[in-house]
């Protein structure tokens, strides 16, 4: 044989799954994909790779070593590393022929470059729904965390959604007369750094004693509405005020929308400045130890570096490569182990076409019913069909065939019984 | 504003689809997914990158300019150009993992660096089908050419599925003590070149005009499987026989399955020496002229440049990118021009909470309901509804909200009937 033989490596950190996983997984797409589409939110797919000028338009064209960058002819093309740039070109590209509010989800694979790690993969899965318009009213940033109800629904997780909105710290911050965003990037550690480290780092950006109090009293806030609405005396600042109000309006909506798992987290800012409003984040009821299994917000200027026109954008996202992840390795995924063939006919030489014609019309009728490779013995098919978990066999021999009455056995209980080809669709439907 | 806007470009050649057409193509990927399972094929997802090492094997590391190749740190990589090389790759990383047949189907975006033009694509999907085994018996071309059946049943299209078996054209030129493959080539172009031109080319190979006779003839062929025997006389050569008894054994099996749509074309090759046996192609009924939406055959030693270790394999393939651009010219997509949304809620300020409520219960039966924008007078509401086609309205003042009791127009008939909530999920599922 080949001498030369090539070690099928894939490239690591790339996203694959076996099979029975992935039949698991894309169930989970699908599901997602109806609970999207049911909620009015249109399908997108975009290309994996645009032009570097387009991607890299935010960064001012610095290149990122994490971007997968390279040309072809004069092209100069990345992969895409987020679903929202692209969103953000085919938005302002197809300004005039959409409808707005734009409301959008998307499934597909970004990559990153770094180096992988458990749970960081460089090529994997996204799932974001946002909504882009010219005035969006806080009902949207109700609707796409009430998202995170029929998604879990139909994945038959619990979740809990932790909300907040930025405007808060970021007002109290303007009120110090400080600098926004140093102070948030210290707050996004609070989960990670003891109190101590922290009020070292808040001190190091200038902030006095009291301030300090207050920052971690109100950052560390969490609970219900009420909680949030008797902060309203601990600052002035308008910023801040409107931050509390919003709450209370959404909280408002949301009770409407039937969303009950939900709480007031201040100390949730989403990393940098790309959010303005309403942040959250989403955790598995009694897992928050699992971390985020997703999240979004409110920004501003979706489209700013491509088209001269202000538009305002809501977004939510599951982290659905993570999710699995997590869902396999907690044993909290539904369907694992169940077969994919439902039935496996065993045939002989002379009843290997009648096979088929059965296989055929079993399948018409949606059953997964599939004739074991004839070139085994019977015994070899009986191994098969146990090995791969195949919950029926259909045993077919020339009486059998002459009777049309079949010996259905369920590999599971030994039990077997004679049917016609009906009595077995109605078994199996 | 900003004065350095980037234009919005996405790379030429890129599949891109607006959202109306979007919902259509992911309904059509949706249902032939469900098809590819029902028939008991797992689905595999495999990174869109491969190692060029990997995914250049078969070409001994020949850079083709059609492929978008690049170095990412020492890794030199590639954009898959095929699901087939892909699929070689997983199967012999993980053949202690697989069970045999292995029957997988993927649906994937693909990548071919060439210049785009229309019908062509750059990126673009591929939907493959394909068994690996060690032994695969003639009844695996059947079902690979039967899941055309099933497949253009649940997109509403009727086709016909042409097929042949490279050995006879192949046994016919071994017996003339001529190279093969050169003279394939010529058959790939019968449809393309007049009779001149072929007797032309095959005279420049060295045939004779006796030899060149009988290939015209043989190749002619096309019919039932009738028609084919009666070639039988015509050569003796052991492996135009075979090729002959196997499409005699092929038709009964594909008579098993039910697949009525099938002739016998012997001028089918299927371009190069890929395909080693059955080979086929399929067209819409009645539309040759349109080109063939897919096609596949039977290939020996799929892992060869990775395994040491023979796999058999046969597969097919439907172009659905190409399939979905010719159904959406021919006007052949159904559902097209369908709204997606059901319903739009009309709300006014003080019935707004109340109307997402309304909103959330028909979501949750399944009914896509949406609230309109809010900051739109009612006016425009009722503008935006038909602009967007939604199909039903639902008008939500105070009155309604206190006797709930709502007032649904149907936006095409302008019939309006009072409704409570159980009605209208009763009328709308």
């Amino acid at each position: 044989m080949n001498n030369k033989l090539v070690s099928p490596k894939k490239i690591q950190g790339f996203w694959e799954l076996m099979p029975k996983d992935e039949v698991l997984f894309e169930d989970m797409l699908g599901r997602l994909k109806k609970v999207f589409e049911t909620n009015c939110f249109l399908p997108l797919d975009t290309p994996v790779a645009e032009f570097a000028e387009v991607l890299l338009a935010k960064s001012g064209g610095d290149v990122d070593k994490e971007i997968y960058r390279f040309t072809k002819g004069h092209a100069d093309i990345c992969l895409r590393y987020d679903l929202t740039v692209p969103l953000a070109r085919f938005v302002a590209g197809n300004f005039n022929e959409l409808d707005f509010p734009f409301k959008r989800y998307q499934i597909g694979k970004v990559y990153r470059g770094e180096r992988p790690q458990k749970g960081r993969f460089r090529e994997f899965y996204q799932c974001d729904a946002d909504v882009i318009g010219e005035e969006l009213p806080l009902s949207y940033d109700a609707e796409c965390i009430y998202l995170y109800k029929p998604a879990s629904k139909a994945l038959n997780l619990e979740v809990v959604v932790e909300i907040s909105n930025r405007n808060i710290l970021a007002g109290l911050f303007e009120s110090f007369g400080k600098d926004i965003e140093p102070l948030m990037v210290i707050i996004d550690k609070l989960d990670k750094l003891d109190r101590d480290e922290i009020v070292n780092l808040l001190t190091e950006k200038g902030l006095n004693s009291e301030q300090i109090e207050k920052t971690l009293k109100i950052a560390g806030t969490s609970g219900d509405i009420e909680k949030v609405l008797s902060l309203k005396t601990e600052c002035e600042n308008a910023t801040y005020l409107k931050g509390i109000d919003d709450l209370a309006c959404l909280d408002e909506l949301l009770k409407a929308l039937g969303v009950e798992n939900r709480i007031f987290n201040l100390s949730i800012v989403r990393g940098h400045n790309y959010y303005t409003g309403t942040v959250f984040e989403c955790y598995l009821l009694g897992k928050r130890n699992l971390g985020a299994i997703g999240g979004g917000g409110r920004y501003d200027n979706l489209c700013k570096n491509f088209l001269d026109k202000k538009l305002q954008g809501v977004g939510m996202s599951i982290g659905i490569t993570r999710l699995f992840d997590i869902l396999k390795s907690e044993n909290l995924l539904k369907n694992e182990g169940q077969s994919f063939v439902t039935i496996g006919i065993i045939t002989f030489e002379e009843t290997l076409n009648y096979g088929l014609k059965i296989m055929a019309s079993l399948r018409e009728k949606g059953i997964r019913a599939e004739v074991l490779n004839e070139t085994k013995s019977f015994k070899a098919k009986m191994k098969e069909a146990n090995k791969r978990q195949i919950e029926f066999v259909l045993i077919l021999g020339e009486d059998e065939m002459r009777e049309q009455l079949f010996t259905l056995k369920n590999m599971t209980t030994g039990e077997q019984e004679k049917l016609n080809l009906e009595g077995i669709v109605e078994k199996l439907s």
